[in-house]
Protein backbone atom coordinates (compact mmCIF):
# COMPACT_ATOMS: atom_id res chain seq x y z
CA UNK A 1 0.00 0.00 0.00
CA UNK A 2 1.48 3.53 -0.88
CA UNK A 3 2.21 5.63 1.86
CA UNK A 4 0.03 8.41 1.96
CA UNK A 5 0.53 11.67 4.03
CA UNK A 6 -1.30 12.24 6.34
CA UNK A 7 -2.03 15.87 6.30
CA UNK A 8 -3.45 14.82 2.58
CA UNK A 9 -5.77 12.46 4.28
CA UNK A 10 -7.12 15.35 6.88
CA UNK A 11 -7.91 18.02 3.86
CA UNK A 12 -9.88 15.36 2.17
CA UNK A 13 -11.74 14.41 5.09
CA UNK A 14 -12.03 18.30 5.81
CA UNK A 15 -13.61 18.74 1.87
CA UNK A 16 -15.76 15.14 2.41
CA UNK A 17 -16.77 14.78 6.04
CA UNK A 18 -16.01 10.86 5.37
CA UNK A 19 -13.78 8.39 7.20
CA UNK A 20 -9.83 8.14 7.37
CA UNK A 21 -9.90 4.90 5.61
CA UNK A 22 -12.45 5.66 2.41
CA UNK A 23 -10.38 9.32 2.60
CA UNK A 24 -7.05 6.86 2.48
CA UNK A 25 -7.96 4.82 -0.27
CA UNK A 26 -9.11 7.49 -2.71
CA UNK A 27 -6.04 9.56 -2.05
CA UNK A 28 -4.03 6.31 -3.14
CA UNK A 29 -6.19 5.55 -6.17
CA UNK A 30 -5.48 9.14 -7.42
CA UNK A 31 -1.80 9.44 -6.36
CA UNK A 32 -2.45 11.86 -3.62
CA UNK A 33 -4.26 14.50 -5.67
CA UNK A 34 -7.14 15.64 -3.25
CA UNK A 35 -9.36 17.50 -6.31
CA UNK A 36 -9.53 14.06 -8.41
CA UNK A 37 -10.27 11.83 -5.10
CA UNK A 38 -13.18 14.65 -4.60
CA UNK A 39 -14.15 13.45 -7.95
CA UNK A 40 -13.49 9.63 -7.39
CA UNK A 41 -15.48 9.74 -4.41
CA UNK A 42 -18.37 11.50 -5.53
CA UNK A 43 -18.69 9.23 -8.40
CA UNK A 44 -18.69 6.24 -6.20
CA UNK A 45 -21.58 8.08 -4.85
CA UNK A 46 -20.59 9.64 -1.81
CA UNK A 47 -22.61 12.73 -0.71
CA UNK A 48 -20.18 15.39 -1.25
CA UNK A 49 -21.45 18.86 -2.30
CA UNK A 50 -20.24 20.41 -5.08
CA UNK A 51 -17.96 22.99 -4.05
CA UNK A 52 -15.24 25.44 -5.29
CA UNK A 53 -11.83 24.19 -4.23
CA UNK A 54 -11.12 25.98 -1.16
CA UNK A 55 -8.51 28.65 -0.97
CA UNK A 56 -5.34 29.18 1.13
CA UNK A 57 -7.38 31.44 3.98
CA UNK A 58 -5.74 34.21 5.21
CA UNK A 59 -6.47 37.42 7.26
CA UNK A 60 -7.90 40.38 6.07
CA UNK A 61 -12.04 42.79 6.02
CA UNK A 62 -14.05 42.99 3.35
CA UNK A 63 -15.29 46.63 2.97
CA UNK A 64 -18.33 48.56 1.44
CA UNK A 65 -19.48 51.57 0.34
CA UNK A 66 -22.02 52.97 -0.83
CA UNK A 67 -21.95 56.61 -2.66
CA UNK A 68 -25.26 58.81 -1.49
CA UNK A 69 -28.13 58.81 -3.37
CA UNK A 70 -27.63 54.91 -3.98
CA UNK A 71 -26.49 54.55 -7.25
CA UNK A 72 -22.78 53.75 -7.06
CA UNK A 73 -21.69 51.08 -4.58
CA UNK A 74 -18.26 49.56 -4.24
CA UNK A 75 -17.00 46.70 -2.42
CA UNK A 76 -13.67 45.71 -1.48
CA UNK A 77 -11.55 42.92 -0.21
CA UNK A 78 -7.83 43.77 1.61
CA UNK A 79 -5.87 40.69 2.79
CA UNK A 80 -3.37 40.78 5.18
CA UNK A 81 -0.91 38.46 7.44
CA UNK A 82 -3.04 38.64 11.08
CA UNK A 83 -6.46 39.69 11.97
CA UNK A 84 -4.53 41.99 14.62
CA UNK A 85 -3.74 44.14 11.71
CA UNK A 86 -6.88 44.37 10.01
CA UNK A 87 -8.66 45.47 12.96
CA UNK A 88 -5.88 48.71 13.46
CA UNK A 89 -7.76 52.21 12.21
CA UNK A 90 -4.99 52.75 9.32
CA UNK A 91 -6.24 49.44 7.61
CA UNK A 92 -9.48 50.81 7.91
CA UNK A 93 -8.96 54.10 7.00
CA UNK A 94 -6.83 52.69 3.85
CA UNK A 95 -10.05 50.34 3.04
CA UNK A 96 -12.49 53.04 3.20
CA UNK A 97 -10.06 55.53 0.89
CA UNK A 98 -9.89 53.18 -1.73
CA UNK A 99 -13.50 52.63 -2.10
CA UNK A 100 -14.02 56.43 -2.20
CA UNK A 101 -11.04 56.22 -4.77
CA UNK A 102 -12.72 53.24 -6.81
CA UNK A 103 -16.10 54.95 -6.68
CA UNK A 104 -14.77 58.25 -8.04
CA UNK A 105 -12.35 57.00 -10.90
CA UNK A 106 -13.80 53.94 -12.11
CA UNK A 107 -11.00 51.58 -12.07
CA UNK A 108 -11.89 48.57 -14.53
CA UNK A 109 -8.95 45.90 -13.13
CA UNK A 110 -6.98 45.63 -10.29
CA UNK A 111 -3.56 45.02 -12.24
CA UNK A 112 -2.27 45.38 -15.83
CA UNK A 113 -2.46 41.56 -15.71
CA UNK A 114 -6.23 41.52 -15.36
CA UNK A 115 -7.13 43.57 -17.85
CA UNK A 116 -9.04 41.47 -20.98
CA UNK A 117 -6.07 40.61 -23.43
CA UNK A 118 -9.00 41.16 -26.44
CA UNK A 119 -9.49 44.50 -25.51
CA UNK A 120 -5.64 45.06 -25.21
CA UNK A 121 -4.98 44.02 -28.43
CA UNK A 122 -7.75 45.97 -29.84
CA UNK A 123 -6.82 49.39 -28.30
CA UNK A 124 -3.35 48.57 -29.15
CA UNK A 125 -4.09 47.81 -32.93
CA UNK A 126 -5.80 51.41 -32.67
CA UNK A 127 -2.63 53.23 -31.52
CA UNK A 128 -0.99 51.64 -34.53
CA UNK A 129 -3.19 52.90 -37.11
CA UNK A 130 -3.22 56.37 -35.04
CA UNK A 131 0.58 56.64 -35.22
CA UNK A 132 0.91 55.18 -38.78
CA UNK A 133 -1.86 57.73 -39.80
CA UNK A 134 -0.07 60.43 -38.01
CA UNK A 135 3.22 59.56 -39.64
CA UNK A 136 5.13 58.29 -37.69
CA UNK A 137 8.34 56.50 -38.68
CA UNK A 138 7.03 52.24 -38.15
CA UNK A 139 10.66 51.84 -36.07
CA UNK A 140 9.64 54.06 -33.25
CA UNK A 141 6.18 52.93 -33.39
CA UNK A 142 6.24 50.07 -31.35
CA UNK A 143 8.22 52.25 -28.39
CA UNK A 144 5.67 54.69 -28.71
CA UNK A 145 2.57 51.81 -28.23
CA UNK A 146 4.45 50.72 -25.25
CA UNK A 147 4.34 54.02 -23.68
CA UNK A 148 0.98 54.59 -24.53
CA UNK A 149 -0.17 50.84 -23.13
CA UNK A 150 1.49 52.49 -20.18
CA UNK A 151 -0.59 55.01 -19.71
CA UNK A 152 -3.70 52.95 -20.22
CA UNK A 153 -3.12 50.93 -17.80
CA UNK A 154 -2.97 54.17 -14.80
CA UNK A 155 -6.50 54.60 -16.46
CA UNK A 156 -7.74 51.67 -16.03
CA UNK A 157 -5.47 48.92 -13.29
CA UNK A 158 -6.62 50.50 -9.92
CA UNK A 159 -3.07 49.38 -8.88
CA UNK A 160 -1.71 51.70 -11.47
CA UNK A 161 -4.19 54.92 -10.96
CA UNK A 162 -2.90 58.21 -8.85
CA UNK A 163 -4.81 58.08 -6.08
CA UNK A 164 -7.79 60.30 -6.24
CA UNK A 165 -6.70 62.31 -2.24
CA UNK A 166 -3.22 62.58 -3.40
CA UNK A 167 -2.62 62.79 -7.01
CA UNK A 168 1.12 62.33 -6.53
CA UNK A 169 0.97 58.61 -5.60
CA UNK A 170 -0.10 55.55 -7.23
CA UNK A 171 -2.72 53.54 -5.34
CA UNK A 172 0.48 50.73 -5.22
CA UNK A 173 2.86 53.55 -3.14
CA UNK A 174 0.14 54.43 -1.15
CA UNK A 175 -0.47 50.57 -0.23
CA UNK A 176 3.72 50.36 0.07
CA UNK A 177 3.52 53.29 2.98
CA UNK A 178 0.82 51.05 4.81
CA UNK A 179 3.07 48.18 4.51
CA UNK A 180 5.80 50.29 5.76
CA UNK A 181 3.53 51.47 8.54
CA UNK A 182 2.29 48.25 9.33
CA UNK A 183 5.04 46.49 9.20
CA UNK A 184 2.77 43.00 7.32
CA UNK A 185 1.83 42.04 3.79
CA UNK A 186 -0.85 43.67 2.98
CA UNK A 187 -2.89 43.50 -0.24
CA UNK A 188 -5.91 44.69 -2.30
CA UNK A 189 -7.54 41.04 -2.90
CA UNK A 190 -10.38 42.54 -5.13
CA UNK A 191 -13.28 44.80 -5.95
CA UNK A 192 -16.89 45.13 -7.46
CA UNK A 193 -18.03 48.39 -8.97
CA UNK A 194 -21.91 48.85 -9.44
CA UNK A 195 -23.43 51.78 -11.23
CA UNK A 196 -26.91 51.88 -11.87
CA UNK A 197 -27.07 52.17 -16.02
CA UNK A 198 -23.06 51.63 -16.30
CA UNK B 1 -24.78 60.35 -50.00
CA UNK B 2 -25.79 57.99 -47.61
CA UNK B 3 -28.99 58.80 -45.53
CA UNK B 4 -27.89 58.09 -41.88
CA UNK B 5 -30.10 58.34 -39.08
CA UNK B 6 -30.09 61.08 -37.12
CA UNK B 7 -30.32 59.10 -33.94
CA UNK B 8 -27.08 57.59 -35.18
CA UNK B 9 -25.47 60.63 -35.31
CA UNK B 10 -26.63 61.94 -32.01
CA UNK B 11 -25.38 58.74 -30.55
CA UNK B 12 -21.99 59.12 -31.43
CA UNK B 13 -21.82 62.71 -30.72
CA UNK B 14 -22.76 61.60 -27.14
CA UNK B 15 -20.07 58.86 -27.65
CA UNK B 16 -17.34 60.81 -29.01
CA UNK B 17 -17.92 64.95 -28.24
CA UNK B 18 -17.12 65.12 -31.95
CA UNK B 19 -18.73 67.68 -34.46
CA UNK B 20 -22.21 66.85 -36.01
CA UNK B 21 -20.37 66.03 -39.59
CA UNK B 22 -17.33 64.50 -38.46
CA UNK B 23 -20.02 61.71 -36.79
CA UNK B 24 -21.97 61.62 -39.86
CA UNK B 25 -19.19 61.05 -42.16
CA UNK B 26 -18.04 58.20 -40.31
CA UNK B 27 -21.47 56.88 -39.83
CA UNK B 28 -21.35 56.42 -43.89
CA UNK B 29 -18.22 54.85 -43.82
CA UNK B 30 -19.03 52.20 -41.73
CA UNK B 31 -22.44 52.02 -43.08
CA UNK B 32 -24.45 52.91 -39.66
CA UNK B 33 -22.33 50.93 -36.99
CA UNK B 34 -22.11 53.36 -34.16
CA UNK B 35 -18.92 51.08 -32.09
CA UNK B 36 -17.19 51.00 -35.73
CA UNK B 37 -17.58 54.29 -36.27
CA UNK B 38 -15.91 55.31 -32.98
CA UNK B 39 -12.83 52.88 -33.51
CA UNK B 40 -12.68 54.70 -37.00
CA UNK B 41 -13.16 58.27 -35.50
CA UNK B 42 -9.86 56.82 -32.74
CA UNK B 43 -7.89 55.29 -35.53
CA UNK B 44 -8.00 59.02 -37.35
CA UNK B 45 -6.45 60.22 -33.96
CA UNK B 46 -9.61 61.61 -32.75
CA UNK B 47 -8.97 62.24 -29.06
CA UNK B 48 -11.89 59.49 -28.09
CA UNK B 49 -11.34 58.24 -24.40
CA UNK B 50 -11.21 54.08 -24.53
CA UNK B 51 -14.10 53.35 -22.69
CA UNK B 52 -17.07 50.43 -22.47
CA UNK B 53 -20.00 51.22 -24.72
CA UNK B 54 -23.34 52.50 -23.19
CA UNK B 55 -25.98 50.32 -21.98
CA UNK B 56 -29.09 50.99 -21.29
CA UNK B 57 -29.44 53.01 -18.69
CA UNK B 58 -32.81 52.39 -16.49
CA UNK B 59 -33.36 53.28 -12.76
CA UNK B 60 -32.77 51.47 -9.34
CA UNK B 61 -30.25 51.25 -6.39
CA UNK B 62 -26.88 49.54 -4.72
CA UNK B 63 -27.09 48.41 -1.87
CA UNK B 64 -24.46 46.76 0.32
CA UNK B 65 -24.47 44.32 3.21
CA UNK B 66 -21.35 43.68 5.69
CA UNK B 67 -21.60 41.16 8.06
CA UNK B 68 -20.11 41.89 11.58
CA UNK B 69 -16.45 41.13 11.86
CA UNK B 70 -15.89 42.34 8.32
CA UNK B 71 -14.73 38.65 7.01
CA UNK B 72 -18.39 38.52 4.76
CA UNK B 73 -19.69 41.47 2.28
CA UNK B 74 -22.53 41.40 -0.20
CA UNK B 75 -22.75 44.14 -2.54
CA UNK B 76 -26.04 44.23 -4.94
CA UNK B 77 -27.75 46.28 -7.78
CA UNK B 78 -31.71 45.83 -8.74
CA UNK B 79 -33.06 47.43 -11.30
CA UNK B 80 -36.74 49.08 -11.79
CA UNK B 81 -38.20 51.08 -14.10
CA UNK B 82 -38.94 54.55 -12.05
CA UNK B 83 -36.75 56.33 -9.53
CA UNK B 84 -39.70 56.64 -7.66
CA UNK B 85 -39.74 52.67 -6.67
CA UNK B 86 -36.37 52.53 -6.06
CA UNK B 87 -36.63 54.70 -3.36
CA UNK B 88 -39.55 52.98 -1.61
CA UNK B 89 -38.97 51.20 1.69
CA UNK B 90 -40.19 48.17 0.08
CA UNK B 91 -37.79 47.55 -2.49
CA UNK B 92 -34.98 49.13 -0.41
CA UNK B 93 -36.03 46.36 2.36
CA UNK B 94 -36.27 43.77 -0.21
CA UNK B 95 -32.47 45.10 -1.19
CA UNK B 96 -31.42 44.36 2.13
CA UNK B 97 -32.68 40.91 2.88
CA UNK B 98 -31.64 39.95 -0.72
CA UNK B 99 -28.07 40.75 0.57
CA UNK B 100 -28.33 39.14 3.61
CA UNK B 101 -29.81 35.77 1.67
CA UNK B 102 -26.54 35.83 -0.12
CA UNK B 103 -24.05 36.74 2.43
CA UNK B 104 -25.18 33.34 4.50
CA UNK B 105 -26.41 31.26 1.54
CA UNK B 106 -23.53 31.73 -1.11
CA UNK B 107 -24.73 31.58 -4.26
CA UNK B 108 -22.42 31.33 -6.91
CA UNK B 109 -24.84 32.08 -9.66
CA UNK B 110 -27.59 34.64 -10.58
CA UNK B 111 -29.47 32.65 -12.86
CA UNK B 112 -28.89 29.64 -14.38
CA UNK B 113 -27.94 30.53 -17.77
CA UNK B 114 -25.04 32.17 -15.52
CA UNK B 115 -23.34 28.67 -14.69
CA UNK B 116 -20.04 28.06 -16.25
CA UNK B 117 -20.82 25.53 -18.85
CA UNK B 118 -17.51 23.85 -17.98
CA UNK B 119 -18.66 23.17 -14.34
CA UNK B 120 -21.97 22.16 -15.49
CA UNK B 121 -20.30 19.53 -17.74
CA UNK B 122 -17.99 18.33 -14.98
CA UNK B 123 -21.07 17.73 -12.29
CA UNK B 124 -23.18 16.25 -15.10
CA UNK B 125 -20.06 13.76 -15.69
CA UNK B 126 -19.88 12.72 -12.20
CA UNK B 127 -23.80 12.56 -11.79
CA UNK B 128 -23.80 9.81 -14.93
CA UNK B 129 -21.13 8.05 -13.45
CA UNK B 130 -22.89 7.57 -9.81
CA UNK B 131 -25.67 6.61 -11.14
CA UNK B 132 -23.99 4.11 -13.82
CA UNK B 133 -22.48 3.10 -10.55
CA UNK B 134 -25.63 2.34 -8.94
CA UNK B 135 -26.80 0.07 -11.39
CA UNK B 136 -29.30 2.69 -12.95
CA UNK B 137 -30.97 1.97 -16.72
CA UNK B 138 -29.22 4.17 -18.99
CA UNK B 139 -32.51 4.79 -20.47
CA UNK B 140 -33.50 6.64 -17.24
CA UNK B 141 -30.15 8.34 -16.88
CA UNK B 142 -30.44 10.85 -18.80
CA UNK B 143 -34.13 11.86 -16.74
CA UNK B 144 -32.59 11.77 -13.69
CA UNK B 145 -29.53 13.65 -14.31
CA UNK B 146 -31.94 16.61 -15.61
CA UNK B 147 -33.54 16.41 -12.07
CA UNK B 148 -29.78 16.30 -10.79
CA UNK B 149 -29.40 19.43 -12.61
CA UNK B 150 -32.58 21.47 -11.66
CA UNK B 151 -31.28 20.65 -7.55
CA UNK B 152 -27.85 21.70 -8.61
CA UNK B 153 -29.28 25.08 -9.52
CA UNK B 154 -31.44 25.75 -7.12
CA UNK B 155 -28.46 24.99 -4.50
CA UNK B 156 -26.25 27.60 -6.48
CA UNK B 157 -28.24 30.03 -8.70
CA UNK B 158 -29.69 32.74 -6.22
CA UNK B 159 -33.31 32.92 -8.35
CA UNK B 160 -33.79 29.70 -7.77
CA UNK B 161 -32.37 29.42 -4.07
CA UNK B 162 -35.07 29.39 -1.07
CA UNK B 163 -35.70 32.31 0.48
CA UNK B 164 -33.76 32.49 3.70
CA UNK B 165 -36.23 34.09 5.69
CA UNK B 166 -39.47 32.03 4.55
CA UNK B 167 -38.31 28.79 2.43
CA UNK B 168 -41.72 28.18 1.37
CA UNK B 169 -40.71 30.68 -1.56
CA UNK B 170 -37.69 30.88 -4.16
CA UNK B 171 -35.82 34.44 -4.16
CA UNK B 172 -37.64 34.62 -7.66
CA UNK B 173 -41.04 34.35 -5.87
CA UNK B 174 -40.21 36.55 -3.86
CA UNK B 175 -39.45 39.11 -6.24
CA UNK B 176 -42.79 38.63 -8.14
CA UNK B 177 -44.57 39.10 -5.09
CA UNK B 178 -42.59 42.62 -5.08
CA UNK B 179 -42.83 43.33 -8.85
CA UNK B 180 -46.88 42.65 -8.03
CA UNK B 181 -46.96 45.34 -4.84
CA UNK B 182 -44.91 47.95 -6.41
CA UNK B 183 -46.47 47.47 -10.18
CA UNK B 184 -43.40 47.88 -11.91
CA UNK B 185 -40.63 45.52 -13.06
CA UNK B 186 -38.23 45.00 -10.63
CA UNK B 187 -34.61 42.92 -11.62
CA UNK B 188 -31.55 41.49 -9.63
CA UNK B 189 -29.07 42.67 -12.39
CA UNK B 190 -26.19 41.17 -10.48
CA UNK B 191 -24.31 40.73 -7.02
CA UNK B 192 -20.66 40.39 -6.02
CA UNK B 193 -19.93 38.47 -2.57
CA UNK B 194 -16.72 38.63 -0.86
CA UNK B 195 -15.46 36.41 1.73
CA UNK B 196 -12.21 36.51 3.25
CA UNK B 197 -10.36 32.86 2.79
CA UNK B 198 -13.33 32.05 0.48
Amino acid sequence: MAKIDVELIKQLRDRTGLGMMDCKKALIETGGDVEQAVDLLRKKGAAVAAKRSEKATSEGLVHAYIHPGNQVGVLLELNCETDFVARTEDVKNFAHDICLHIAAIKPLYLNPEDVDPKFLEHEKGIMKEQLAGAGKPEKMIDQIVEGKVKKLYSDICLMKQQFVKNDQMTIEEVLEELIGKTGENIKIRRFARFEIGA
